[in-house]
């Protein structure tokens, strides 16, 4: 089974989002990326239909925006 | 392990996100609550937290509210 991708930008919504994924759903299941921090990955999140971070992208391609965090053009500008 | 809510309308967004989450977490380990049906939960919803729903109240007692769904005045109203 492939695995989930959890993109965030280290806000702390993203933090505690991103504490409890992981303890849900079980670290070996989801990949964690900050685009806050590798921003080379902002076009790649984009492309996967995500508009705001926290947010995860399931093996299926959905994306479940969690929480009402940064837009991505807040973590862009 | 106490398990997490998962409350819904029973709108396409909040049916998409129970397939998902259900998917991710496992059936055993979530509770689902349809509040557009069982309106008797729309307080205890409240209560913990809940703004719009999709939600998804972890055994932390954290609500991670997902998409841009129903905000839980319209469920109300």
């Amino acid at each position: 089974m492939s695995k989930s991708i959890f993109y965030h930008a280290g806000c702390p919504v993203c933090v505690s989002a991103e504490q409890e994924i992981v303890q849900l759903m079980g670290s070996e299941a989801v990949y964690i990326v900050n685009i806050g921090e590798d921003r080379s990955r902002i076009n790649e999140a984009e492309g996967l239909g995500v508009k705001s971070v926290p947010a995860l992208v399931t093996p299926n391609g959905n994306v479940l925006h969690i929480n009402f965090g940064a837009s991505i053009e807040e973590v862009k500008g």
